[in-house]
């Protein structure tokens, strides 16, 4: 029965305790940063232009819109379950970002036991939460909403935990997140939807399936990510010429990824027609490829290829490996993050170790020291940073999945309230649904005999 | 019948005559400012990035995505009634942006008798166009495009002199307009309604509901104005840390509401359901309630029990307060704006009025003069800052309701073409729609024999 | 039969030999420019809040909403076309941006043989791949995406030659691209348009129209043109008061066409009812009529009447020139181009040409050598200018004409996969559809029975 789906009192319970404690937390330990703390700001001297909500605050809002629009709308694509996709990526994102704020702040380094935020550790915040919203992805369909807020709460730690330790302990370039964002949170995910494995999930399968217009709506994200990856790539890399050439590299890449997209779409077809699936998905993948590398003297050209190949692997994954990953490793991936941001994520960390390897002052001058301070300041060579990316990856994928094999079990109590595998992919679950629906079900009702009758 | 609705003349009569008035107005007042002067600007010496452009551009767009999608696609909710809420928003947006110029251009302080305008007085067109969209909200469906021109052009002249009063006189600090915007807007609006009130309108109560798409739509709407309401509540405040600062309040406060709004949501549901007119809309009384403190020293965890707070009331008000002023006020409050601008905008108000009186040097810092210019200079001390910000609350519920009372008693004249109680909250009376809406139709007459059958 | 428009290896032929050319071109020809340039950027002395990053990529980002959200959505307007509008334009864009880098870059001049990229280019590649949009616009439904990028290949260098002759040989201004993008691109479609003329297109009649819903997702790229659109005219400009007042001229401009688009609309209506084809449309032609003349001193008074005269003239267009241009001329102009940038951008360019006869540096001041260098630098008189700008709109209509012309009759070739005339504006040729389109199928087959029994 769907009785334990009942969110009368688990939803609320869930959500103000989550609130009343990051309240709390806050009020302990979060404070303004010097760019945004009015006495502070004032105190020292320089013009209004050089604060950093300047530089940062428009790439922000572009990341904003990734988050909110870009994953909310890319998961509408199911026909019954928009309500969910755009509502339930609102609600763990506006979690995230907040415990985000918190745990990144914690890690990376208190001011006198205070955390100090700003417009950076906004984009932080948002980065961590589209983690969380690639898990969702895998999961999609299949979870609760208080499922969602404890995965995100789990997801969260155990990102800022990676995080810190490639970032801050390793010294991993990484500004585009091809691991620390796209890589941890599509193998979490894996993992998490592995351990949540539903063998009788086909007879939710006439659900699973998307329709004319809620594609149209799933574009909306697709087109928004793509537009937009651009400024997540750079939102964070150093002022000048690293965000302006951070910016282009994406662009370019992202270009070469959709061409080799559709050519891969209808190449893989029987009857040579697009599939909608592809072209939402693995067209972005380009962004996910340029992630590390992004930021550093990959050139356009160098863009253009990495681009050109997430494409292609992309879109050779909803076609080929995604049903191989469900059938023999019981890996149900609703969105395919596999494809979008899995393999395109490790490529994207291939080739920033390949790309960091190769670096030198002859080709990055003064520039050296905003993209590799620790070569530019002879600590490593550049050779060994190139060790050091290629070893963050090792350690991504290790966190990822062990972390999203604990949280799958946590996830599988009984009292988070999922929905049986007969009523999967269904908004009418956790949400009111406005009569019309019932016309679309008389609809399907017909269907099969109407179809007998043309 | 409807032949009084008919448009043909109506409506090019009061587009023309409006227009050639503003254009002519324009002509005789309007002048670029020092800032987009050809000969201003390079008369004096400053650098290209000192120009105002680039400090409040991208902050311009994005309120200008809010007043256009958010406001416009928030309102597609109703079935049958999405040409008429992106299009007419649309219309009298366009119409209200350019006399908010001139109206504000007046009070605001001609030069030589001239108008002077920049990307400033475009911010605070567009903030007073959002005024105008919030009373639309109040009355929608069930008023024709003239009727909503005529109510723009004095809901924006009296705007003005209410933000006149505020701003000029009374000294009152309220940068994202929590009462000159919000408040005055809601109830404005409600007033409107009331004296519009429609005995009968229960006739049109079919259409007065959403469907699974138009929800779809109406959530662009949402997303695009939560996520943009950083900038909408800092595109006026001061260069430097105030902008940055506001905007990182209105974020924490957003977040924060949008957990209290799902829960609130499903806790007051009796099967625990999330409601989209909820979701939809007070997971945005956040933004509206740090309309007035965002700019001040509020920090993210005052922000943040604010933000809660409102999206607690916010529920509330559509669950319980609504239907009591529907059946004893008589007011029809088609998108429940007293949720989310009535009472969260007088929240607000208090919220600043609180932080101002609460204001000292020790907080602020040389800061203290950007925020609460009055108080820097010993003009009046905080307390008293305080209490003006509570008088300014009064005052807009004054002007707004009073303005609302004979503003709607204008717009009950019959020549305005006004729709019929049977027939309102639908598109087809002022627009031609296609073929399709046929086959809905179709559908509703089916519906009911079919759903026995099932 | 439909043999001919399978896919299967004419795309992904055409799209990897494309992709694969522009790597080549890419790796062979083009460089960060110093401002990309990690050591040329650190070799010179400035401030990061320099570097053209800052000044251009907020109105960048706009563009490219513009150009793949814009345009995009606002052809979703057709029932059964939505994947090719949204899906061709993303395709056709993202190969003409790369191919226009190459193209301007070549053009525009080189640096040692190489071509030098950054926001700047990015906008001018943004700006080209507009011009491809609006031809595919005029061939809207009847075109293969192979036959699409083939035109998109011609067009752009088209463009680059035309572009080339009237910025760098003419000493044109078009900041916002009338005649560059919009007179271009809309001649050059409606050239190709009528060679590829079809007689039969009447037996695709009942799909070339929109449904309920199309029509607002019409309205999304509708909005975000015309939000945009002052992004758009001023991306280019020179820094300071040139973008700041290009802005402002285009908000303006367009505000009046919307009130003259609505007037205009229910007039020319026999029941007053509002046209959404006027409004998607004919309210952004005032954005087009500005894009000469908007970074001059035109005012916001000149502004206004520009647009209100390009909203008139757009909505008499799409009611009585088109369906002239259909019979008479064979022009099948599927979104009405001609209206919206064809008529609008020959008005722009005129006005344009007046304006820049009047400038004086009476009112332009020291600004006058960022507006009309070569009337600053003594080269030639305003007159003469407002001459060559008269010139160029001749010049553009003869290069977008002839070479329509010719690229139509290459278009012509079978091979290029073009839909029948019985299966135009369908999706279902080239895309995957999902089940529910048949509903949608049956709802017809119902439709006429149905009809006589209510």
């Amino acid at each position: 029965n769907t009785c334990s789906t009942n969110m009368r009192l688990k939803l609320p319970i869930t959500c103000f305790i989550l609130e009343i404690i990051l309240i709390i937390l806050f009020g302990t330990l979060v404070q303004y940063d010097h760019e945004t703390d009015a006495k502070q700001w004032h105190n020292q001297s320089h013009e209004d232009y050089e604060n950093d909500f300047y530089f940062r605050y428009p790439s922000f809002q572009d990341v904003h819109v990734m988050i909110f629009i870009g994953f909310g709308f890319l998961m509408t694509f199911l026909q019954r379950y928009g309500f969910s996709s755009v509502g339930f990526n609102f609600l763990i994102a506006a979690f995230a970002l907040q415990w985000a704020t918190l745990m990144q702040g914690f890690f990376h380094g208190l001011h006198g036991g205070k955390i100090h935020i700003g417009v950076e550790s906004m984009i932080n915040a948002d980065f961590c939460t589209g983690s969380v919203l690639i898990s969702f992805g895998a999961v999609l369909g299949k979870t609760s909403p208080v499922q969602l807020l404890v995965m995100a709460m789990f997801e969260v730690t155990l990102f800022a935990v990676n995080e810190f330790i490639l970032l801050s302990i390793l010294g991993t370039r990484d500004a585009g997140g091809s691991m620390t964002i796209h890589t941890f949170g599509a193998y979490f995910g894996l993992m998490v939807t592995r351990v949540l494995y539903r063998p009788n999930l086909d007879k939710s399968k006439h659900r699973n399936c998307s329709v004319y217009h809620s594609d149209l709506f799933a574009m909306i994200g697709t087109i928004y990510l793509w537009m937009f990856w651009p400024s997540f790539n750079s939102a964070i890399t150093a002022h000048g010429d690293d965000q302006h050439r951070t910016a282009m590299n994406t662009y370019y890449s992202l270009a070469a990824c959709t061409l080799s997209t559709y050519g891969m779409s209808a190449l893989t077809a029987h009857d040579g027609k697009l599939d909608m699936v592809h072209i939402q998905n693995a067209a972005l993948a380009g962004g996910v490829a340029v992630g590390t590398a992004g930021e550093m003297m990959l050139t356009p050209f160098g863009s253009m290829i990495v681009g050109f190949l997430a494409g292609v692997i992309s879109v050779l994954g909803f076609k080929y490996l995604s049903p191989i990953l469900e059938d023999k490793l019981k890996i149900q991936d609703t969105c395919g993050v596999h494809n979008l941001h899995g393999m395109p994520g490790v490529l994207g960390a291939i080739v920033g170790a390949v790309t960091a390897a190769l670096a030198s002052t002859d080709v990055y001058g003064g520039g050296l020291s905003d993209v590799f301070p620790d070569v530019a300041s002879g600590d490593v060579t550049a050779t060994k940073q190139g060790g050091i990316q290629a070893a963050s990856l090792a350690v991504t994928l290790g966190i990822a999945l062990l972390g999203g094999l604990i949280v799958g079990f946590i996830l599988k109590l009984p009292i988070f309230g999922a929905p049986p595998d007969t009523i999967c992919f269904e908004d009418s679950i956790y949400w009111e649904v406005s009569c019309e629906i019932i016309i679309l079900y008389i609809l399907y009702f017909f269907q099969s005999d109407l179809q007998v009758k043309c």
